[in-house]
């Protein structure tokens, strides 16, 4: 048997995971356009051996446009153009179940994938904005529960569709004049409380079968929709404790769910300061918070709590009459982390503005390469974590400094890869290939479509 | 004033746009699913100077699986793939309005674009079959008209939410911590019949304002459509008396609303089966018609004439009682010129299908360089066209013989660059940058969200 390896997701955004980033005095504040830019970031990601890159992402303006970098490319059709000039790092988009159609998503996916030579992964996600809601033409936030059940259908149809080519469907056969084989071709005939989709996908069964799914909901529901569709999951977690306690928990869920754990990879997010000295790093890491506006912050950190910003004095603890997560309809777990983390530590609003300023929830860890392998390692043995949503400060140098720094230790320690043993991202997981279904033609008459039985209206 | 000059686009299609392409000895049958070979096509076309290259695309799959590559990759994320390999050729991807959000596509075109450096551009189309529909939720095609006025309205909210950031919006202020200007990223709070849209975009207004609008609908709606919204339309054609009345006609409706006719581009399809005698172009014009199958062949005419397959036999001609244009939900402008070319020239289903099979519809032009050259030359000034949809028979050798051979010709004759003057898809077709709204704050109060006037139901 070969050694436990960790996994690392590099986590892209403009200039950095700091919402100060932009104003340091080197960076560029437009990279957040500029398709040359991430990929030079994902050359970095594949030099440095990690599993893939990432974009998350939400049809929105996600916090305020004074504050940072809030103009962002569709995840998409920004990896698709990074694509072409890397070779193995995995390429993992954000869409949101909430507002997109199977069909058309399915199939960005699918050629995503063609494209990249099986390298496509999927972050799962249901979109926790009211703003996002009210660009789709919906005037509420639709319930947490409706948006995980839909996530499910949603999630089983696009399997149907990228299966709905068998693997050896298309044999170009040109002396006999057959491209593919139509009984290697099969609608799928959905019809769900959501969906109704007869199929099949006009997209051949990508190279990994299905992209990588990926989720990153924590919160009850979000646990089970991971358990049961995720193959990796990212999540925010502070503490060691809450990490080992999380870890347990959808490991449990998913064997429940009559899935391998050992197929359900857990990446919490990381965000590294990294210097040569502690000093250097604290250096840093206080020049970033000195950069954060404190009004612009604090407006954004309303919006996660759906209150009055008035009602958030600077110098003041938050209020003691927040809702229980249960009330939440938004971002369940996010809401109930940054809550935590403000009363547990007993942090004033500006106080807690610094430690989300870093990673909106993600743990910040200032220190040197050598600090930060060793709580990698500690983390990685001790039952909280598969592996690692690296999420930079400062981009470029933060990944940078991550790859030529924190890297090389972790692989001197056994944990991390020396060479990509393979060319997909499944196989960078370590994740199967799903076979494809080589079901029997139908017995019987095909079964006619029926009138809609829910969901969405005609159109 | 500068001598008119034509514009030319490179419909790119698999092996070619002749259905048995893939099955020339040289051909490889799998390219459909292959990035790199779609950038080289992509550079050749730039390095003939072309105006662009462009995709079809409809959310099901095209015809008969057995018959062709039938398994294609969606166009704007193979387009962002291309992007990053080319420097100047436009970049040109077909999406519904009637499988589509105004907010998800907007951001999509608009991330082309600023990945390309303002080389996007949208054929707007509406869908013609009922194997799209079934996608999406529906029993039935939408009415012709219906998917009109839906179109109209989509058009008219991507626009506005390409202009809800203006664009001096973003101005990255480091010093003084303002990344982009609060007033200058407006809410659009579009309410119609078909989409209640609140925005802003979390796009930035992408570099040519607006991607190009391109439109390919030739019916009555489709004109309509075509003359107040299209800056290029691509038109079926098959003689030059007919390409004239179309041109005068869309010209003429585009001033009757008010347009300037000359930025409504008019661009027949043509597919050059290109010899270097015309003997040799005939005989690679035969030895592709031998490859029709005639069965698939008939199916996928069928499908299109909405008639049972044992109607149409092949040695016969097409039944007598067709129904009229105005009876068709479908495509009516093709089903159209496909009764009219089979009764105007008195052709069997055979041959129908052989007339067919090289453009489903366009202009097959069997000859020499010079004989092409001086068709297209002959149309342009006719008052027939303003450039051409070039749709190579077969690919890349129908690209490159067309790049290497007929292009010169045509620089020879002064009708075409000899080097690229701008570096936008808009300034290639010498069409304006639309100019951002800068519209002044609404005075009184924002007008609330009211409930669901029609169209699509709560997701
Ligand atoms: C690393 C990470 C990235 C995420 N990215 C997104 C994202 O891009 N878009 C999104 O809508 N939610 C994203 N989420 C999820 C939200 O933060 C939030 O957890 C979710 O919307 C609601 O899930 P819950 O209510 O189950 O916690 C991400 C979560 C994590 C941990
Ligand atoms: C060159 C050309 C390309 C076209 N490409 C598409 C396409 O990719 N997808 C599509 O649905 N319709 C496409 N169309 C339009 C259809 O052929 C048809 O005209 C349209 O769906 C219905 O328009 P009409 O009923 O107004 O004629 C194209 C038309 C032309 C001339």
């Amino acid at each position: 048997m070969t050694a436990r390896r960790l996994h690392l997701n590099a986590f892209l955004m403009s200039n950095g995971h700091h919402e100060a980033a932009w104003r340091l005095p080197g960076a560029d504040p437009f990279v957040n356009h500029d398709a040359a830019y991430f990929t030079r970031l994902a050359r970095t990601a594949e030099r440095g051996l990690l599993d893939s890159v990432f974009f998350a992402d939400s049809p929105s303006i996600m916090g305020e446009v004074a504050q940072r970098p809030t103009s962002v490319l569709e995840p998409t059709v920004l990896l698709a153009a990074m694509a072409t000039a890397t070779t193995h790092v995995g390429l993992i988009a954000t869409a949101s179940t909430t507002y997109n159609d199977p069909y058309n998503l399915a199939r960005r996916f699918a050629s995503l994938d063609h494209i990249s030579g099986g390298r496509a992964g999927w972050n799962i996600v249901t979109t926790a904005t009211l703003d996002a809601a009210r660009n789709f033409g919906l005037d509420e936030l639709p319930a947490h529960r409706d948006r995980y059940e839909r996530a499910a259908e949603f999630v089983d149809v696009a399997r149907r569709l990228w299966d709905s080519w068998r693997d050896d469907a298309a044999i170009g056969d040109k002396s006999g004049g057959t491209w593919a084989v139509p009984e290697r071709v099969r609608a799928i005939e959905h019809s769900g409380p959501y969906y109704r989709v007869h199929g099949p996908l006009n997209t051949a069964r990508p190279p990994q079968g299905h992209p990588l799914l990926v989720q990153a909901g924590s919160s009850e529901h979000g646990r089970d929709f991971a358990a049961r569709h995720a193959e990796a999951i990212f999540t925010a977690q502070q503490t060691l404790a809450d990490a080992q306690a999380f870890y347990a928990d959808v490991k449990r869920r998913g064997a429940a769910a009559g899935r391998d754990p050992e197929q359900i990879k857990v990446l919490p997010g990381i965000v590294p300061v990294i210097g040569s000295t502690e000093r250097e790093a604290r250096a840093l890491d206080e020049e970033l918070d000195r950069l954060i506006l404190p009004e612009h912050a604090r407006a954004q950190l309303a919006g996660t709590l759906r209150l009055d910003p008035e009602r958030l004095p600077l110098d003041a603890p938050l209020p003691a009459d927040l809702p229980a997560e249960d009330e939440i309809e938004g971002a369940k777990s996010r809401y109930t982390l940054i809550v935590k983390l403000a009363r547990d530590e007993n942090l004033t609003v500006r106080q807690l503005i610094g430690r989300l300023g870093g990673g909106r929830g993600h743990r910040t860890f200032a220190g040197t390469p050598e600090q930060i392998a060793a709580t990698i390692e500690h983390w990685f043995t001790a039952g909280a974590a598969d592996g690692f949503n690296v999420m930079p400060a400062v981009l470029p140098s933060g990944l940078e400094a991550f790859v030529d720094h924190v890297v090389p230790l972790l692989q001197a320690r056994g944990l991390f890869r020396t060479e990509y043993t393979g060319t997909t991202l499944r196989e960078h997981y370590g994740l199967p290939r799903p076979p494809d279904g080589r079901t029997p033609p139908l017995a019987g008459p095909v079964r006619p479509v029926t009138a809609l039985t829910g969901g969405k209206a005609g159109r």
